[in-house]
């Protein structure tokens, strides 16, 4: 498994009249969070789409335990409990500065080779970065 | 069973740099979705926020199957499928304008009185609008 | 000098918890306000952006005078006031449903030629929609 | 004078199918940056409404000289040039990692008091931290 970890502070913009979070911002926080993760192997989502593939989401599964609130500094724990196929499963859980988790939640990606417009297998830069966490 | 259908034309500011609807803008349009079967209904989510019912998202999931671009008139189908008890899910499906599904999606959603910031039924102005729609 | 309005509602993602629309929010305001301005004259920006001219935004500027707040149906009148050269000028008024002017604002756009990245004239199809309200 | 800078990385959801910052995102680059510049001075904007003073946006200027793009690691220098009276004012310039300036920016802000919603003077616990930057 491989778990990386990134701190992101609440925006106003991303607040609501309720005074949360709107709702619809976790999708944003688990993008820096994928993105952080990849950038803790070494890696940016940047070179996958400068190499030819690209990574649309195919689900997002978003839990909403506690509201987060402005100006908190959240943590955002990224896993990667498996090796890529041509899927890759991403799990987050959202923590506050009293390390209570306010939310949960899964992305599933697909690598599309950006020529094609097909799936296609785990880039080997990414293959390579992971497979010590998997390794029996 | 309600259905309701409303129409969103996809916004530049709501595009990605893939050319695609950025994946966490779809927990908007659910919004406007939902928001507006309620005032197909005569209701509107302003007026529950004003008679001291707020309704916080505990769950929200969205499958992509195919990208809405720039420019979409987008035609978004809203299912209440059961009656809401201190819960209320929301079923969308998502068209384009050659009527092809390009996403789906689920939300929960849970009536919170704003006082005592605890769940709460449903509140009656809701109940009377739908109890039509699922007598036996 | 060539009017057009446009109806936006103000959704929910919009408001931030002071419970007004998000000072940032107006830009997205002036983008479908312009947008729908060039349909009025039965152009897309996407015809634009398929026919090879790009259309970014040199500068914008905002003044609020009075808060949008949330399910407000807004009016956005824009006027264009001269006929563009490489350059475009949009002025934009929001009124809410009670016909009271919340915000004022101007957008300069330049026309740029996408393969070569440099600015161009005004495209003739618009030029040809714009003339006859320019005509001495 | 008082100088702050803070860096800010591009997320995918801030691009647009231009591949570049969608230009209604600076406000909210903006909005970081200021709050960043409170937070400096031991300051944050979340003391400004708990002690019943929020700061609404009454203008707002923004110049794109050159794009934003997706993964830039943005530098934004905030300049706050006069004492705050009822008003204050903020100025933004936006580098790249080459130093490159990308974005100006300017917004006006003003004082208001939660309970009567009237403009008030700059509250003293931010004229306490700026009098030594502008004192003779």
């Amino acid at each position: 498994m491989f778990i990386s970890e990134c701190q992101i502070r609440v925006r106003y913009a991303e607040t609501d009249q309720m005074g949360y979070v709107y709702y619809g911002n976790y999708a944003q926080y688990f993008e820096v969070a994928r993105v952080e993760a990849l950038r803790q192997m070494g890696l940016s989502y940047k070179m996958f789409e400068d190499s030819g593939t690209m990574m649309p989401v195919l689900q997002l599964n978003c839990r909403y335990k506690k509201p987060a609130k402005y100006d908190d500094l959240l943590t955002i724990r990224t896993s990667i409990k498996e090796m890529p196929g041509t899927r890759m499963f991403f799990f987050y859980e959202v923590f506050n500065e009293a390390n209570v988790l306010l939310h949960e939640g899964e992305t599933t990606l697909v690598f599309i080779d950006m020529k094609s417009n097909r799936p296609v297998s785990c880039p080997a830069m990414l293959a390579q970065k992971l497979a010590p966490f998997f390794n029996a």
